[in-house]
């Protein structure tokens, strides 16, 4: 049997993604602010794998079963660094003189939450500004349907994932779904919205990031040269990916 | 204390409104195809009042607490009328004739589901295209800080009720959110999302209803004639409002 022709399924945020949406898929994980883009800078700086964590306890538990000197704990509540952890949730602290060769535990507040959720996934990919040409490469090669998932911000759809996703969409010359729509399961409005949200503001990538909410909290509280950094489009060539937990450059 | 000045957040979805988000709150609630236009219509007709009930069973039993004869079963399982009740979800079906003075029990898939939900809600209003300007008289009278909760479709977000919530936000005068944002809760991209697809699909609401996804599923189901009642903008004076569990003409 053919693999179905490529396609692409928005959700646009956490509480959408229900585990049954996610198990046995092939998703794209979008958490531009910031933890996809760290995921893509750790790896790009020679950090060897990510487990994601769901919880800063989580995170500790994890790195309890790992070689001392082996790895670092990453994370951010509220923004901030975890208090006892080595590195925060800004891509600006990983690199390679921090990270190269180590394993980082890494506990965001919503994107490490969804990735968390992805272990029964078929495949998952980690995609930010930084990868995007990379990414979409990765998913046309692949080929079939696919789901790209936006962490948003506290349980509510945020502005700088959606358009990450229309980015993606767009890349591969996917429109939202058109024609009717046979079943009621069948068409979906996630990739409509993310494309036009996407024509509309991502002609200036880094103003959409300090426009957004959470860039705009960023900016409040010290993060802005993040946002620039987030804002890149196509500056990594790797597409990291999960295997048995860890996401692994790849 | 003077009450705060006019707000206005906006909710994606049906899985992004915890209750812990409506519990206390000023609520209005969209489900434009089609609960929220049908409770506009049905109100309009002369129905007493509405019975939002989460699921068909819900309906039953709500029912068997009421007189014989003084109400109806309305209510839809993928966009069809349920088996043994006298009404469906189409908006054109709620006719004097058939509503006037009855309660009507309403069992539909996402905005009832939504409604029953906001049992705790300060106040809950019913927002559709067709009553837009009396909803937004309504909540500057009254002031202070709003919640516009879209139902969606199969817990996940959906273009026109984001469309609807732009709109009246457009209404109140009310961006998105802008300058710093000084806590992590304080600023949500909702209104902003909502607003830009208001912008850029608003112009043509009928258009708008036949791209969307739940609109190109009615229209294969039938349900044409729908989308063109339910794209009418101001055609209703009411504002229905729940008190004690039921849905009032206002």
């Amino acid at each position: 049997m053919p693999e179905p022709a490529l396609g692409l399924d928005v959700v646009a945020s956490l509480p959408e993604a229900a585990e049954a949406l996610l198990d046995g898929r092939n998703v794209v994980v979008i958490d531009v602010l910031r933890a996809t883009t760290v995921i893509g800078q750790a790896l790009a700086a020679g950090a060897a794998r990510i487990l994601p964590a769901a919880t800063p306890a989580e995170a500790r538990e994890l790195a309890a079963g790992l070689e001392p000197g082996s790895f670092l704990l990453g994370g951010e509540r509220g923004g901030y660094r975890i208090p006892g952890f080595d590195l925060g949730n800004s891509p600006l602290e990983y690199t390679p003189e921090r990270v190269k060769g180590k394993s980082i535990v890494l506990a965001s507040t919503n994107g490490s939450v969804l990735l968390a959720r992805c272990r029964r996934s078929r495949r998952t990919l980690a995609l930010s500004f930084n990868n995007l040409s990379a990414v979409a490469a990765r998913v046309r090669d692949a080929g079939g349907s696919w789901v790209a998932v936006c962490s948003g911000k506290l349980g509510r759809a945020c502005l700088e994932d959606l358009v990450c996703a229309g980015r993606l969409g767009a890349r591969l010359g996917l429109a939202g779904e058109e024609g009717p729509a046979d079943s009621l399961d069948d068409a979906r409005d996630g990739l409509t919205i993310a494309r036009l949200l996407d024509e509309r503001l991502g002609g200036d990538l880094a103003e959409m990031l300090r426009r957004c909410a959470h860039g705009r909290y960023l900016e409040s509280i010290g993060f802005g040269p993040d946002l620039e950094r987030c804002a890149q489009l196509d500056i990594l060539a790797g597409v990291p990916e999960m295997a048995g937990g860890a996401i692994l450059p790849g």
